[in-house]
């Protein structure tokens, strides 16, 4: 979170909060898609003037966006871009990847009237910083457009409302493979002919020049829809590049759909190269006309999420990150005997003076002891005061990844430590 | 929240959080005392087998930390030091200072069978550096023991019950004011010689030492209960000087009671100086038979809070501190040309690779429209590069706050830009 963070703010986007309690009316006012996962909540001993208003519990961060936003309205700068890291919550039965509460990581920018494709180019700019920080290995942002999926299909004499599906069907290839895709696409009525047209066509490959220009030497001219998301896509990606980002971390990917409805333009999908089965771990795209609606003129927006909560048990299951240790302690300062507590705790304010994390030991217990449970919080280094190192002005330093020991000068002990301190990292 | 994270791990203590949905029974296993505040939650439409059990939101995060070590009991080490800073809720109808959801920032030490006075004088020094470092002003620690309390109440011939009754009018003194307590006090049965009695006990002034060498003197061998917490108060007392905290941040008050039953030691609060009408802004204490229950054994903790949302809007509504400006960016890059925008981009980044916050301006708006953008969202410095700028290498740096202008070769932006911003940072 404090890699993301840092991340979102050094491009400009302000740390945003809202309520996880907020009005059922404003939660639904998408429609009803989110019904099947909302929880309600009602005081267990209302108050009488608590009855009349339903309340439940945010199930993402857009719909919230958007009621900030009509909220705030007046106050805001548009374009008005914002990062939100806090939890949403689903009233559905808890099992592997699907949890009740969760924490999403959202950015957003929404401008008044018109927003700049640049914003569109700048997301996976920012999704490549972040996942290059956090280390977790390769990765691939895959970039598509809505508009040359929609104005692909109509070209097909595909009719709007079946090109929702269409979209929705194609989103599961990842999951359900192309056999089934092609299946599906016959079974809600396309021939054979639409179904294998569309197949070929989600799969072309290639580098992102040879798409584009495949797309544009084949598809031109055909429908408005087409031309302007092969214009929009092309800009997109010459944007992408302007940034820095290189090119073997971002494709563009004619396969990506996203299931949501209310994506106009720009999508994204982004995969972990080698773990591409745990599906997308950062997704979003450009929505025209969603926060409108709230506020009453238009309202384009883009963003992308970070599903967290999901993604660290992935990581975390694949051993792909490790888990912290029990403790953010570096040091404990082991009690060896009461009356050198004053001692103990002198040293250990000198310590964290330096910013050195320190669990002093309270609890009068054999070395060993003390010891063992030092080794179980994984902390790396014990400092080990008794009477003879008082009486010398010393502290004998146990580093307990090698179990070297080592007598230090009090009047070294903080440098001495902080060095120490370096080379566990390194050796980490 | 940083600085609290940073001394919190400074002392040892593990972050944790427990989920904000979390079953009824567990949320009420103190007692019914939180059901006119819990917010109970039941999916809108709820699958079958999720009707059976009765979920609501956490109202405190004592009890989740209490059903936490007893879930993960034999996975912990003890003493086990947590710090906590998410949301708690509660199904009440938000008012000024009331709210329906919170930010509470506890950190707790649970020790098994037993658990060191050290602790209790530990976590004075944490809040100390806590609020040093926030700068919001000179503050108090005032530090009393529960056990001194009953046991005085005790020899004045009051019963366990009354007094518990006691204790909470005590707590409050700084509300209703001593006229009141001494009414309410005589009000539930008490004599108005022990109502005096009382009064004068807990007016008691003094330093630190002068009040617990007074204790000693005119209280000792009457109960145990009175000696113990004496004993107890006097080496808290002392371990929190072992710690570095100067006398001046902290007091003995015998007048703070903590309205909570569950308290059975060290009890502290906290006031800002010149805002003592504000009440506690940090308060908590021992506990030494509340977690046990839900684990069978004995479980003693010492802990203490600070809720965030309040004391924000507190130190907001004060302007003690001020809010943050609408965007955490630092630098604008104005768009005065479009074809020009690879080269914005390219120095936004090179700003970014240098950790600066910058905004790159993408909408095409007149320079004086976005310099007044610039000012509106508090951004201290503008790069302008037009025609001229691009034909010389160099770009116009703008300083917001005086109005200055330069003109720097590309080469040197980088170190200019952060002078600049270290020169701001130094004015405001």
């Amino acid at each position: 979170m404090a890699v993301m963070q840092t991340v979102f703010e050094k491009y400009g986007f302000t740390p945003l909060e809202t309520p996880a309690v907020e009005r059922l009316e404003v939660l639904q006012a998408k429609g009803n898609q989110g019904d099947n996962i909302l929880y309600a909540i009602t005081p267990l001993t209302p108050e009488d003037h608590e009855k009349s208003e339903s309340r439940a519990l945010k199930f993402d961060q857009t719909v919230p966006l958007a009621a900030y936003i009509a909220r705030h309205f007046h106050e805001l700068t548009f374009p008005f871009a914002r990062y939100q890291m806090d939890m949403v919550f689903r009233g559905e039965r808890a099992k592997t990847g699907r949890y009740r509460q969760f924490r999403q990581c959202d950015i957003d920018v929404v401008g008044r009237g018109e927003l700049s494709l640049l914003y569109d180019a700048q997301l996976p700019a920012i999704i490549y910083e972040i996942f290059q920080k956090l280390a977790i290995g390769d990765f691939l942002i895959r970039i598509n457009n809505r508009k040359i999926l929609t104005g692909f299909f109509s070209s097909l004499g595909i009719g709007l409302d079946q090109i929702k599906t269409c979209i929705k069907i194609i989103d599961a290839l990842d999951k359900i493979g192309a056999d089934k895709v092609t299946s599906t696409l016959q079974e809600m009525g396309l021939s054979s002919d639409s179904a294998r047209k569309i197949m070929e066509f989600i799969s072309i490959k290639g580098d992102q020049d040879t798409i584009l220009q495949q797309l544009t030497d084949t598809l031109s001219n055909i429908n408005d829809t087409l031309d302007l998301g092969i214009q929009e896509l092309t800009q997109v990606v010459k944007y992408v590049r302007s940034l820095g980002v290189p090119e073997r971390y971002f494709t563009v990917d004619l396969s990506i759909a996203r299931g949501l409805d209310y994506y106009t333009g720009t999508v994204y999908e982004t995969t972990l190269v080698g773990y591409e089965s745990l599906g997308s771990i950062c997704s979003g795209g450009r929505y025209d006309d969603l926060v409108g609606m709230f506020a009453g003129e238009k309202l384009p927006g883009v963003g992308i999420s970070i599903g967290l909560t999901r993604l660290l048990r992935q990581l975390l299951d694949k051993g792909i990150v490790k888990p912290l240790s029990p403790t953010p302690a570096q040091v404990m300062v082991v009690n060896m005997q009461a009356d050198l507590m004053p001692t103990y705790l002198t040293i250990s304010q000198a310590l964290r003076q330096h910013d050195i994390k320190v669990l002093t030991n309270f609890a009068t217990r054999p070395l060993k002891k003390q010891l063992d449970q030092a080794n179980k919080l994984g902390i790396p280094v014990c400092l080990i005061i008794g009477e003879s190192e008082y009486r010398n002005k010393t502290c004998r330093l146990k580093n307990m990844l090698t179990g070297e020991q080592l007598d230090v000068p009090l009047s070294e002990l903080v440098s001495t430590v902080e060095q120490y301190l370096t080379t566990v990292a390194n050796i980490q």
